[in-house]
């Protein structure tokens, strides 16, 4: 069989030659092609966290490893020499800076489409989303996530729509196509309670085979007989750190590795193998907030999900497992200063988001009762004059604007109050235009080129699975 | 031989099995390890653009890309899966965000050290830099860059002082030592009117058998059967883009990429071959600066350094050549939005950098005037408010610090005004905590891990050129 053939992409077409070789022996890569060539991918699991600029990641391992001497598991993958990187450009056909639709759908569909869409083209054209193409092919396939289940990154591998907003609709092609394991949050988007046209997506689901879990121990306890849909919120899941300062939370809410787990063992025993995507997709919203307590405790959330993906690949031997971001986010770091370790190791002591403290404050709270509370998440006395400020927004005095801030709370300017004692700093509350970061462990991860676009992640999950693209 | 002897950290131990293999397969990776043992690093080109964020990368390449349809020569190195690519981890010995002087001793002593210092701990030990180590073994070994010859990232790789601050004594360490070819800024270190001591410097190279040029011309046209010092402007040299719009510093002033040439060639006809750090100074001076033309101009200047390194290495086979930075600087990047690619195209029409408009400006300077220069260097209509503000700062009427910024002029000011100009966006006006790109080409390169300590670095360059660590 005649490998090239399934590309479509002439970038791609040196894939067979991409060993990270110093002397670029063409003698050396072919030998090594065709020891891993014997080998294809059963499974494929996509870990994405969402909206992760480098600094995020390195953010995340120097949190780690100051606090517990060990870092991230992302970053021990390269400690340890068990993966294959690779910078990928994530333009979409509008920008240079993609949103996480366009994103999704240039993996998902193998094509740049503009900003806001999923996997269709301006002119109308639609393109197959991958996980269609997998189960086509008989793949069992599935998502999880941290923001609703209906939200970009998982529609993107999963549908086709004009608009990443139609957020009630993507919950019924979900149900049309069938598709294996889906869970994160939405409730807004499948209870006939909040749905626009009071449709109740649960009992579709569910008189069509599903079984539909609410909570984490539903999750846990699910039968892997039947295909699952899991709600678990109304609409984003609870941030990583104040679902561990609340037993209601965590009752209530997996954490994205059980999310893994479950998905992984729900599908795992399938004679012709499995696609997963996981997705940390609360980073991205905590970078649209300035949200350093949420940022760095979701892409923990988010590194702790690869230990699951990467436990069982290791066992497994037949899964790829790839491991990137849609984009970056706010570009956030540490800042050089005589206090940078100590103000950057008292991000230890947060109890609780900016999210956390910005929504429990209203009108009548007092200066005094506010300082408590970020006290209390933050382990920081704010002045007088730094809480009148932020209290000024409570009274539309002043007003913020933001993706995921529909209340107009002031994040901004928390986050630049924090910069002084935490020396975390950001260039503003959206995406980047940066190259990102990517990782793959597993049968055809040296097909993998040290630079590709995002697109060409398409035909290499393809490929890897020896799966031809004639649909 | 045992090559491993020469490692003194445990961390390398197992650099012999470190190709970017995805299956890890023991025989695989002595197989290749075999092949390329017979090769080693006769000479050492290492290439630093100082202070660069990821971003800085990004948005150059993205830059080159759309202005020319060719991105940068490093990523092509990339696409064309020339190098080994390694994340590094720049902390020092007091603080997780360095500074030039720790991070450029911890790759030329092989050891981290506080901020501030050259290969002094902060017992007082000295750590031998290791052009002086590779010196005793019979090299050549010189330095080329557009800040002054004297500053932290080449003095990291040759001599030991308690203070980066201490360059005349910098100066006199470097004759001490004889380097070969020692070229850049830097006459306040050398001149006798400028010195506090009066020595003349250029004298004394002069008499001990160096040929002394400081013009781009008496540099091109210099015998090289004698060592060379370059000393070509006051302090650091002129940003590229202010050079590339100016007759006489084009006369006055060589290119990164013509010193790098002109140090190739002096130094490449030695039978036991040379060693050459190539720094681009002034990337991290324009982060500082929050100076988006003197950013992208000067990575630029880089880059074509890099082209010049790279024809030499690949023609010659025996050299190895270390493409990295020593810390990431403001993290900047273009932000999402419905205008960033005009805006970020825009930068293409930009003729001078921050630093000479702001430089042009005086308590004098009308409005009009201000908005004129503005308009010139940037192609932008600033108001009449941001021209105000900006005036104001002369009148000190307000003040901005910074590194680089004796005379206090705003630099952040006119970087948050372009940037809803340009959509480019800092997260501060300071080095980040940011693990580093580096990228390694030619013999040794093999050895490199995909993520490594700073330290490591100094080992690798030993390792690679087989010479014992024994000093």
């Amino acid at each position: 069989m005649n490998r090239r053939k399934f590309f479509r992409n002439g970038s791609l077409l040196t894939l067979g030659t991409t060993l990270l070789h110093p002397f670029g022996s063409a003698a050396n890569t072919v030998q090594q092609g065709r020891i891993n060539k014997n080998k294809k991918a059963k499974n494929i699991i996509v870990i994405v966290s969402d909206g992760m600029s480098i600094g995020t990641l390195n953010m995340a391992d120097l949190y780690l490893s100051r606090k517990t001497g060990t870092g991230t598991n992302w970053l021990q993958l390269y400690k340890d020499n068990k993966v294959t990187r690779s910078l990928m450009d994530m333009a979409s056909a509008s920008s240079i800076v993609t949103d996480s639709a366009a994103a999704s759908s240039s993996w998902g569909g193998g094509v740049r489409i503009d900003n806001g869409a999923l996997n269709v083209s301006r002119n109308g054209e639609e393109h197959l989303p991958i996980w269609q193409k997998f189960k086509q092919v008989g793949k069992k396939a599935g998502c999880v996530t941290t923001v609703p289940i209906t939200h970009a990154t998982p529609a993107g591998f999963c549908v086709n729509s004009k608009s990443r907003n139609a957020q009630e609709q993507i919950a019924e092609k979900y149900l049309q196509h069938k598709f294996d394991v889906m869970m994160g949050g939405g409730d807004t988007y499948f209870s006939p309670e909040k749905r626009k046209d009071k449709k109740n997506m649960y009992q579709d689901f569910a008189s069509n085979g599903y079984k539909v879990v609410k909570t984490r121990s539903e999750m846990l306890s699910a039968s892997i007989d039947q295909p699952i849909l899991g709600v678990f919120h109304d609409n984003g899941l609870p941030y990583s750190i104040d679902r561990e300062n609340s037993k209601e939370l965590q009752q209530k809410v997996p954490t994205l590795a059980e999310m893994t787990q479950k998905a992984i063992e729900a599908m795992k025993g399938h004679p012709k193998g499995f696609v997963l995507q996981v997705e940390a997709g609360k980073v991205d919203w905590a970078a649209h907030g300035n949200d350093i307590a949420g940022l760095i405790y979701d892409q923990v959330a988010h590194d702790e999900a690869i230990q699951v993906a990467m436990d069982f690949a290791e066992q497994d031997g037949e899964t790829l497992v790839i491991i990137t971001t849609d984009h970056g986010n706010a570009n956030p770091g540490a800042i050089y200063g005589k206090e940078a370790n100590d103000n950057f190791d008292s991000i230890q002591q947060y109890k609780h988001t900016n999210d956390w403290i910005l929504n429990g404050i209203g009108r009548e709270t007092s200066i005094s009762q506010l300082k408590e509370r970020v006290n209390y998440a933050n382990n920081i006395v704010l002045t007088d004059d730094e809480a009148k400020l932020l209290l000024s927004y409570y009274s539309q005095l002043h007003v913020e604007d933001g993706l995921y801030n529909p209340k107009h709370l002031p994040f901004k300017v928390l986050a630049e109050i924090q910069k002084q004692y935490n020396s975390v700093g950001w260039i503003s509350m959206q995406h980047s235009a940066d190259y990102v970061e990517l990782a793959v462990y597993g049968p055809g991860s040296h097909l993998l080129k040290p630079f590709i676009k995002n697109t060409d992640l398409h035909y290499f999950m393809l490929e890897a699975a020896e799966v031809e693209n004639a649909f």
